[in-house]
């Protein structure tokens, strides 16, 4: 049996060939052996070129002809800086280099271990990309990773300007992989470097051979408008149900289905392929559900590809949105009579209106009042409860800083969101709240229309979710309650304050005309939280 | 009259304009004054905002709702850092921003300054570029590099996948502007974000407006292959001539001029608009030539775009050279009949074959020889001793290191090249030669046929046609003679070596099948090299 080194190793091998790496330049030493050992198992097509400085200018020349990547391999230390006039001179003639340096493990670093030299980012913005992998740790998901961002990165190598990209691999002693073992199949990511009308007309010939021919369309979060009429045109050829995330600003416009009832879908309902558009979903079950369920994923756009952290989108599109969606409805593609149909009609039910006011009833309750056309809903909690329960029926505008998925930062970026004259609702935690009480004098000074929602739980409630909700110290390390005095808050920033128990009361706010900047605070109960999510977050 | 920092903040200022930024937020302290005292004259939508983290996820908020790149304006010190929240959601959610950060001058780094942290790069890989401007400097250089690469950095801020972008500026007391005097007009630079269709039809509508029509195509080193056929296609259609760098592969297989003969081409032959493919070109005078003849310039190129030093191309096409081709050889586009017969016409006379074997008769030789297939030049002098007189008529694939020009490595370079099995020459100064000695030895190990001829003139020849070449010490500091012993060289790596005088020598060699490694001596005479080149390099 292979150690796990080996196996890893292997699979980053396979990746680079398989992104069209067919000639690795090995510079030996100790500390890169496993790889060495290995790319001569493999028989690739290998020259050996003790002079690093020399290696590297030799590996430009290789690709310079054969207009493909070629791959170098280091040891450790002053080996690698070796590397660098010769990256320096791809990067500006755009010449993809898969540079592979290896490195002392964590423990001998910044400690007078010999030959241990910086080597995170040493090549800075000389390489297109940076990545550094532990291919000795234990853990499957580790594996995965590197057959699938070992793609993306040798991909990225060669997109448009073309460059060299570094991956950097601390290795520990033992060095010597398991030889004569058999190597794995790994699957081959297909990027699509065609034109939209190519891809369009192969992914319809593909649908139009698939048995059943059910279609979904899953739209995530975007910072660029979702192009409406052709998502409609689409949907309506298709058939096809779409799945809108709540930062797609979508459900309002189409038709549309939440992450949340997908995941609650009967087999016959599931879906044959997914086209998957826009960034990563809220719902952090909605992608591993999709790779669970083994459904196929075709990403299609031109600003969240390869990000897919479940590793499951084997075709990527980098093409328009829009550009693809008029070229898909231009093709004879077809999907499945009626599935679209037998998704609503299995979603049919009507669900009551809430009597109560909760944090789990306002999404809903705010859904109904078409005042509320301009949303932006905070972390972590707040943008998961909308995600899950906010489907209003008129256009919404909704936003939320869910790039990097801080509580910081929140009020500031919905009064920026506000200065459009449009009257603005933010809904957001204590917390959030209390992290950018500065972001009320913005609110203050610009005059825009905004009503901040703060759902208090005097704390973090998210945590009450997480596994260290039993764990000792709960209140002190991860509940955090403030005794937020809220409406001495809205004192000090001169915002009309209010604070509500009833639906009446929310429903007299959403439908009365307002202008400045107010506060409505809604009291809700963190210990309960626990009940109220039985199935942990979706 | 205004002061120098004036006129170039409000360059910087316009630039930011031209390119969609309508709205500033700026948090004031003592560093930035100039900006926003100018921020304020020109009355832009300007929001102050004391608070930079709140200001940053403020901008942020504005640039999700409006779709249009934001700029920040920070003073100097931790304030810049607490920018950098937003800065990685903005990273990771796409959202376009161009955050201004002023600095203290070089003389107050690292030494104790107040108020005064690295910001240099301070964001790392959450922003997509990283410039800094000393807007002090009184140089007209600064100003127009401002107008030209602020413009770049806005407009990259918006290309997929869009994000965050830095310029740092270095501000000297006094720190006040000249107020109250007039304001610059800039040129608007445009960003082809249409179509390859849509392009070529409003260049093709644009050329059948010109009076004259004199279209002329430039081609520059590229590291893709050039599409023939549509080249062909084109200029045929255009009545166009070439201009293509000797880096551009094309020579043996169209019809072209060298940039060498475009600058010395009579008026009535210049050209009215030129279309540029590829990257810099070898001859360093030809961009300058276009600017100062104010002929305008249309770069096209998916890899190279943004990259004119000249700061002259005020139109960029994002798109790759065969897409634009194709789609203008569709079009009803005509040129002047006979332009490219009146260059030829020009350019016809027939030039005596060299009789004496020179540095600068050697590219006019091997051009003659079909058997040299695959060239490669050395930096600094052989290629553009090439770039003047290589002219094949045969198909030769030629590369060099042209993206960073260095000396380094050439050798192990070509012998990357050579690995295809095609027999390969390299043409090289006795000093790079030296430099990469042991890029002979993967010569000798990989048995490439590579045939390497020195041109020793025994030191770096290009310095002669410097404006050091009459300093003192020049011998010592940058003639650097070597003494190389060229043959013992040719012994220590097992290469045949000889040393040739005559033509007749050297056309022995380009007609006498050749395998493995050797290496051809040709003594040249430095000092003699200021006569050569009467009017410096071209």
């Amino acid at each position: 049996m292979s150690n796990n080194m080996t196996t890893n190793l292997k699979h980053l091998i396979l990746a680079c060939q398989n992104q069209g790496v067919t000639h690795f330049v090995l510079s030996p030493g100790s500390r890169n052996t496993p790889l060495a050992l290995l790319l001569a198992e493999q028989k690739v097509d290998l020259t050996v070129a003790v002079d690093e400085r020399s290696a590297a200018f030799f590996a430009l020349g290789i690709a310079k002809q054969t207009k493909q990547p070629v791959a170098l391999v280091a040891t450790s230390g002053t080996a690698t800086a070796n590397y660098a006039p010769a990256i320096a001179e791809a990067h500006s003639f755009h010449v993809p280099l898969v540079v592979i340096t290896t490195d002392r493990p964590q423990e001998l670093q910044e400690i007078g271990a010999p030959q241990t030299i910086p080597q995170r980012g040493m090549y800075t913005t000389n390489v297109k990309q940076f990545l550094e992998i532990n291919v000795q740790e234990p853990h499957p998901d580790v594996t995965e990773y590197i057959e699938y961002q070992v793609q993306q990165l040798v991909h990225l190598s060669q997109l448009a300007p073309s460059g060299p990209v570094q991956i950097n691999l601390p290795l520990r002693k033992p060095l010597l992989p398991t030889l004569g073992t058999s190597w794995p199949s790994i699957a081959l990511q297909t990027f699509g470097r065609i034109s939209s009308r190519l891809a369009a007309e192969s992914l319809a010939a593909l649908i139009n051979r698939l048995i059943h021919r059910k279609v979904l369309l899953v739209l995530g979060p975007t910072n660029q408008a979702y192009p409406m009429p052709q998502l409609r045109t689409v949907a309506n050829q298709l058939q096809a149900p779409i799945v809108a995330d709540v930062l797609s600003s979508v459900r309002g416009e189409l038709s549309t289905f939440t992450p949340h009832q997908l995941l609650t879908i009967p087999p016959e309902l599931e879906p044959d392929i997914v086209l998957r558009f826009g960034g990563t979903p809220v719902s952090g079950k909605l992608l591993p559900w999709l790779k669970n369920h083994h459904i196929p994923v075709m990403q299609v756009g031109d600003a969240y590809l390869g990000q897919d952290h479940s590793r499951w989108a084997h075709v990527s599109y980098n093409l328009s949105a829009q550009d693809f969606l008029t070229q898909l409805a231009a093709t004879n593609v077809s999907g499945q009579p009626n599935y679209q149909q037998r998704w609503q009609h299995h979603f049919n039910q009507q669900h009551p209106v809430p009597t109560t006011l909760t944090a789990q009833t306002l999404p809903v309750l705010l859904a109904q009042a078409p005042q509320v056309q301009q949303l932006f809903l905070a972390n972590s909690l707040t943008v998961r409860n909308f995600d899950q329960a906010f489907v209003p029926h008129h256009p919404v505008q909704v936003a939320g800083n869910r790039g990097a998925n801080g509580i910081d930062g929140t009020t500031s970026s919905a009064v920026g969101m506000a200065l459009n004259h449009v009257p603005t609702w933010l809904v957001i935690g204590d917390l959030a709240f209390f992290h950018d009480l500065n972001g009320l004098q913005l609110a203050r000074q610009t005059h825009v229309s905004l009503t901040v929602v703060v759902v208090n739980n005097d704390g973090g409630g998210i945590f009450s979710l997480l596994p260290q909700a039993q764990a000792p110290h709960f209140e002190h390390l991860f509940g955090t309650p403030q005794e937020l005095n809220v409406a001495a808050v809205a004192t000090l920033f001169a915002a009309h304050y209010q604070r509500i128990t009833t639906v009446a009361e929310l429903n007299h706010l959403t439908t009365t005309p307002w202008t400045g900047l107010r506060i409505i605070e809604v009291q809700t109960n963190r210990t309960e939280l626990a009940q109220e999510y039985p199935e942990g977050l979706s």
